[in-house]
């Protein structure tokens, strides 16, 4: 939808008109009150590529369509996406997945310790950051390969499939051997060399929404991922960057319902990142829940107080239990089993 | 807390203590590796109007305590406030309360309509606008005076409590005669006469946190009505803005639980507004007695397409039973029952 | 425009249709490659009282027009309008208004000196706060009516004219009576009731942008005034909420062009309290000057580290002589001179 | 800093004292009216690592001293870096880099031609996108390898040095080859695997805000750079992303002088892409030159209607003497000549 200003001319609206036509895209003018507007009926890529805003007499271009394709559900896939791992369905309304695990694998014993009490509490999955991308170079980067060992040793123990994130395509092959789910992070949602390097691996992927990315740039993401051919693709909500800084982040939960209406896509959301405070990641987890998400993915910490990343955020083991069962019950009503 | 730049010298950290002194706050010098911090320990207000950080060789002031003191329930009341509206309890963490009505008044009829069918389904209090502030002068601002006659009609015909929204000083007294619930509107929160205002009324207020506000500032905005001797505040969380336009704003569910920890007044949330389209109501309800809220206040309508403000987002009334019950529900998990 | 949804039916388009042109509005119906959009002529504020999202099959609703009349450049007066106070004019691209002086009023002495420094170094009037709006109850709130009289015996002293806040509707008679430009707050900037009554009062408004509104929001503010009959507004950046917190607010320089494209009405900028620190103060005013706003107002003290009232920001009077010929020399390169 | 809650027990302080003693760190308390404090006095990194902020009592974590180490002016360099390209000293307050050139490598004859024609104008660089990152996969995305040979010729031609982005590590080899200031753009400021390749590569890096970034993480980005032993990087902002719409970024001005106090590193504007609207762009080149920026980065198309990409933002290259020689006298008046 072509807008053009109060005071343009004919001439101004004519030749819009003419590149729209010269480019194959049919052209309807709609005179207004104020202003004339034309609609432009055609791929939308087309159109865009065809800058109309810096014509004389143009005021906005609006576009009418939504920006994403492979991952819409009014586009694409009509039914739900239903990614399975290892047994476990996400996606599709029926189910809930809860991922649990240590933020970074640290050691052996704490990896096995937080493993097996996720999985007594009915945990679907594992978690633990092998390579941890962090704001400041002199931050701890996680202990890489050797985290990998200690992720496989986790699985073999507890039947628990494994999420971990890859930070950088050097270490896809590695990664792709030894974890079942990989993880996308924020501050990569807009890498899109790693996003093909994902899309081909031939494993689920779980893509966190970036903390400024709006969930139309999620989506698109997405695409980079589904064009691949690569087709689970899980999404997830982790907070935004807004003003308000009492929380890390702002938990968009509104966004899950949204992105419910416009992609096939499941949607998780990490409520552990977007508090940055343990008090709040359960009212937070049962709330997504609530909400409707597909599951959620939480940090758990034996002895969180003495972790080296990301402490405050974790919740404890030995609470993991009653968490767990608290944030079942309002997904059982909803309709929703533990993945 | 005063943090030096690295390159102040004694005679400027000296300057500051001396200041600090005179002042009667008594001033802490803590030399470290890289800067020295001076801790300035008395009122802070008397600190903040030192204006330090105009200094030589200041770098930062960074407040300690936080800024608001009545609303704390660190530093006022441990105990939660309850609000007892005409045998409902708001607060206390016991019960649910739920508000719902149309967003305006616009006819006797309608109005009475959706009362019944609200309070039918369980309902707490009625809410209905008879003022509308809205962004442009050319748009419908409520029926004023006759509504509130009409709000009265609903209330004497269900027995529900009347929530409606005081925008200007002028309307307080007319108000204040008709309606239990006095409601600050978000583009309000920081218009400090007119909380010194409702203050002084003698009625619960129902104080929603402004669209760019954080949630100190709500507290703060609060204090200027309990300082006037109202201890009836109730707090709204309504969604913040960000910069994500898919949906109108940003609900920040997370500062539910951050605000249980921090205030003693009850909370509530608005899904409506936040969301401004219906099919998201009723998730980030259900989302909102889940994350703890002490309630939720929603727009209802028999025949919400055909309504002259904020059509998209109001419930249908039809469907109001089941919504609530949904709602309920999940305010049972946490131990809640309907006000 | 409307858009429907892929999987809109006939009957749903045909029902949208039916609706506008019921409300006779013109509706031309334009299927596209995905979906259909149906393109409404009329009256943008009758389009939406009628609420087209809540219906079935509608996707968006995309105003088209942008929602500002009055203070449009394209609808209303397609020439800058010239606000003149007492001799000096502000907008018309040839002019560059300097105005200056103390945060908050806060002793005869002070104001006088500031008042004299700042007219002798060539600003073209005086600002000053008799009464402050603070976030928090506790801070100090202003003078009041003792302020108005010593800016009084200001201008007196000086022939600067007096820009003042209006706070509360209550002392505008008071006000308007001293105050030669009466400012409205950016917290003010959606207080309507407050806009009406400075609409009415036939004096110059100086109206600063929300903290926290679009650009759209301010011209639609300024409307209020408008349509009250009061033809001079003087908008005021000063710098809006965002996540950055290493400056008090991020200065939206981009927004001076911006209004100059859409506006007829001047624009000035705030750097004082946009920057919350002197050092960033002046090259943001030589930035104002530089990318074609029609002035700044700035805070000047004699001695700004004793300041009640935001002292870090606040320029030294002994130096402003030397900053104003700088900004001065910025506003020449781009053809203006000191109103 | 540790701050306490008010109800900290003395047990719960002296837990945090004999944990931070434990790590070295010396810790002093600080018993204020409402909460006591503790500093704890060394190595922040060291203090980040023991989570204290999940410990019993504890209210808040404060960190004192900046993230940033070796772009910080008062930690490290003390001077400003002067970044040479082939002749040309970007940073040191006396020159003014004027970078110019398309937005995307089209063909060879465009590319040769805007070469031409900012040579001619002063420019100090050329700019060209060879790959690009695009929001969707469906976009264009660059000509790759044959746009590094057009640039390679534009250089020969016209003897200007030549600023490229690098959006993936595999690039970097074929990159370093050809040209001579390597860009880092705003979605790959957090990317760290791509800092550190650009870190090694010995050649000067652009390295642009990222479009949520704090100044902060800005700063902490170029550290991953300045640690792998390269002093040649320029920072650039180029917009955030707020809740105004009106500008496609808020171009955060203030950012130019708020760095300049705070790292010794250049800084630089690029005001095509956070107005997204070719008449914002000068006015806003003229505001970064009044502020006090190192330079600007600016597109230049000769048909800038007709470009594949980011048409809108696009200077005329006819026009561009005049757009160059109006900057520079704003430069010029804070003491700066082209570089």
């Amino acid at each position: 939808m072509v807008v053009m200003t109060p005071t343009a001319s004919e001439a101004e609206i004519e030749a819009v008109v003419r590149r729209l036509e010269a480019a194959g895209v049919h052209a309807k003018v709609m005179p207004g009150e104020l202003t004339t507007a034309i609609g432009a009926i055609g791929d939308p890529e087309g159109v865009r590529a065809l800058a109309l805003e810096g014509m004389a007499g143009v005021d906005q271009v609006i576009p009418i369509s939504r920006p994403y394709k492979l991952a819409s559900s009014e586009l694409s896939h009509h039914e739900p996406t239903l990614v399975r791992v290892d047994g476990r369905v996400v996606g599709g309304n029926e189910t809930f997945c809860l991922i649990a695990g240590p933020c970074t694998v640290e050691s052996r014993e704490q990896t096995l310790a937080v493993a097996r009490a996720v999985k007594e509490a009915g945990a679907s999955m594992l978690r633990g950051g092998a390579f941890k991308p962090r704001t400041s170079p002199f931050s701890f980067q996680g202990l890489g390969q050797p985290a990998l060992e200690i992720l496989r040793e986790a699985r073999e123990a507890t039947g628990l499939p494994v999420v971990s994130e890859l930070t950088d395509a050097a270490h896809a092959e590695a990664m792709a051997e030894v974890v079942d789910v990989i993880q996308v992070g924020a501050r990569n949602m807009q890498n899109y060399g790693l996003l093909e390097v994902v899309g081909k691996l031939g494993k689920p992927v779980l893509l966190k929404r970036g903390l400024s990315s709006t969930v139309d740039e999620l989506l698109m993401a997405a695409d980079y991922i589904l064009k691949e051919g690569n087709g689970d693709v899980i999404l997830c909500e982790r907070g935004i960057r807004t003003f308000e800084t009492a929380t890390r982040f702002t938990l968009d939960l509104g966004a899950v319902p949204y992105l419910k209406l416009h992609t096939h896509l499941p949607v998780i959301v990490d409520p552990s990142h977007a508090s940055g405070d343990r008090r709040l990641v359960e009212p937070l987890s049962r709330a997504a829940a609530a909400v409707g998400a597909d599951g959620i993915i939480v940090e758990v910490a034996v002895d969180p107080e003495a972790a080296l990343c990301d402490g405050p955020q974790q919740l404890h083991a030995g609470d993991f239990q009653r968490f767990a069962d608290s944030v079942a019950g309002h997904a059982s009503l909803v309709g929703r089993v533990l993945a």
